[in-house]
């Protein structure tokens, strides 16, 4: 990744020893992007990011997994800023150009001696090959680094988005991702970086679900430094960006799916003719959130009642006569009535793979929208019973 | 119960043999009132009832565990009215007195053969002490059959009020439970009746919740047959009634979250100080749906962390640091921050009993609500994986 080198080290921070502390550089300042949490409680990272990427300009991210820096109060801000200056200092840049990012536990403050031993070995760590190891610091529960890449041109210059991202847990409708970081060596202008990546994220993180929570850490950073010597987009070249940079983002925030927390399903509930875009939406998540028909996905079971009842509850626009659902390509429900035991059995024999569409049809208008969503598991409850114990 | 006999036998409708039709007759035709699902979805019991209550005049109540006979369209519909006749037949009154309600898997149809040979039997085992096995054969995934009773005078004349319930499963905020039937032998006017009926759902069913899944099939229905001879209800006995009523839906309704499918825990999440009566109700009821709240309850850790990102996405109005956190009596959070290791350690200890308070702070305005709930088990897993299977 031209310009960027990266690096992480084993700080202390998390419980299982392991890379916890990433540091991601850019050689030169970059134009920077972000998309923040919903969420009204918000981490102390993400109020000193939103803060320094007001110049929509940054050099640097530092990450730590194992502690969120949430609920911490002025103390935990005053962590954040003392992470970025300890940064800033060993970069020999501006406090202001860091951006900070913290996953983990909510409501413990941050050991900063750990922090400030540990600086001066990421500095020294940084490399072009650091992305990976950088990937795998930022995960908690997550059980695999998620890492994505496009290439493209840019007229006659190469260029390449690459994103890193953490998920798992807390993962919902607003804001999916814990964490994600995305870095291009592309040359672009302020607004229409953050124009294209709040669009990516409303189509890729805003889609996916896992636990129905959102998080108050979750973010979004990009970095564009512009390397790559191209001039200014032209309008054909910044559709191809923003078309590569949603699929980047798709398949990172698929990834998240297929390692949340427990699941062992990955499913896209889409729905179809439905009477407004809202509705839509609203549709594909009451039944990508619900708890029955998770289980039922869980439990390999074409269980459409579930469904429907999702559907009813949704407080929108249907009439249960007109409602088709398939499984894939095998259609379970026509006018609202089950088509039957074979049909559930072919239904059954699909949702045994891990990955398939529940697809529903309203027959009230024209809208479409998708919700991806894992199963609800056994896992799912070890994990969260016992995660902070 | 003056005026009223009730019956059960195994007509074979649930898939593990034991009763699972239920009759219950007054002697003399009731006032009736009735509370039904929100879900737009609506089983055909649903609709009938809701037609035959329109008359405000019921005599009896027929209701079958085991199949839901929900999205079954036309021929569903004439199921239960077909229900209805025989019952009418049998009893020589008109099928528009009797109130039909089903719980069980939804999408297939009633084995009609089973309910017309089962009918005979239920008849001839009409007994005044036949509630129990009426409570006991509208079970489903229940593992306690649900009675709560009150008595009281009007003026010189006693009454009493006898409400039987099952629950378990797609239990959510709005019109929480499966089914409730209550019995009373006062007189009183369908209006009252319907008024006090509704206020007390709405304190009682509407304030629980096990998994955020509202049935196709609620209802609650409640006859008043008159048979305790007072007179015209005055105020104060008006008042008296309603508080009664309102205490054995309580009952009831507390009874439902106990037996919540693999609940170990139940918990009283109570929001103080909202700044209105909606937040109130919205916060509660995002706290008590956060699948990461839930199992923390079962998990028995006081993650303050969690409950406070739940508040966070609930879209009330919030400030995080003036959020006090408390379960019982023991304050975990002040102002937005954990306070500290020993006062986590004594909220574990109080959560390792089955029930405890839940109570938030939001310091915004004076509203206050709450939402009884449950933990999320590894059990409500087993049992919603597998339950068709």
């Amino acid at each position: 990744m031209r310009g960027f080198k990266a690096a992480a080290v084993a700080s202390g921070l998390k419980k299982v020893h392991g890379p916890d502390l990433a540091l991601i550089v850019s050689e030169r300042a970059a134009t920077a992007a972000g998309v923040f949490t919903a969420n009204k409680v918000k981490a102390a990272p993400v109020i000193l990011s939103q803060k320094n990427i007001q110049s929509a300009k940054a050099t640097a991210i530092i990450a730590n997994a194992g502690n969120a820096n949430a609920c911490t109060g002025n103390p935990g801000l005053a962590d954040a800023e003392c992470t970025a200056d300890l940064v800033g200092k060993a970069l020999g840049i501006s406090p202001d150009e860091i951006l900070v990012a913290s996953t983990g536990v909510i409501g413990q403050r941050l050991d900063m001696d750990k922090v400030k031993k540990a600086i001066p070995g990421l500095k020294a760590a940084l490399t072009p090959e650091g992305i990976p190891v950088a990937a795998q610091a930022i995960m908690t529960t997550d059980s695999f680094p998620k890492i994505s890449h496009f290439d493209s041109f840019s007229g006659d210059r190469p260029y390449r988005i690459l994103g890193l991202a953490k998920g798992a847990g807390m993962i919902m409708p607003n804001m999916a991702t814990m964490l994600c970081f995305i870095l291009t060596d592309i040359q672009i202008a302020p607004e229409p970086l953050q124009k294209v990546l709040s669009a990516s994220t409303e189509k890729t993180f805003n889609r996916i679900s896992v636990d129905g929570d959102t998080s108050t850490n979750d973010m979004v950073l990009m970095l564009a430094n512009g390397m790559a010597g191209n001039t200014a987009l032209k309008e054909k070249d910044l559709a191809r960006f923003q078309e590569g940079l949603t699929g980047v983002m798709e398949d990172l925030a698929r990834m998240i799916v297929k390692d949340g927390e427990g699941a062992t399903k990955r499913v896209d509930v889409v729905i179809n003719n439905a009477l407004s875009a809202k509705d839509a939406l609203k549709a594909a998540r009451t039944v990508a959130n619900s708890s029955l028909v998770k289980t039922a996905f869980y439990g390999q079971d074409p269980n459409w009642g579930r469904i429907m009842a999702a559907l009813g509850r949704a407080g929108v626009e249907m009439d249960e006569t007109r409602v088709d659902i398939r499984i894939n390509d095998v259609q379970i429900v026509s006018g609202g009535l089950g088509r039957g035991v074979e049909a559930e059995k072919r239904a059954a024999k699909i949702m045994t793979q891990p990955e398939f569409v529940l697809s529903i049809d309203l027959h009230q208008g024209s809208y479409r929208d998708h919700i991806i969503t894992s199963d609800l598991t056994h896992e799912y409850i070890n994990i969260n019973a016992d995660y902070r114990t």
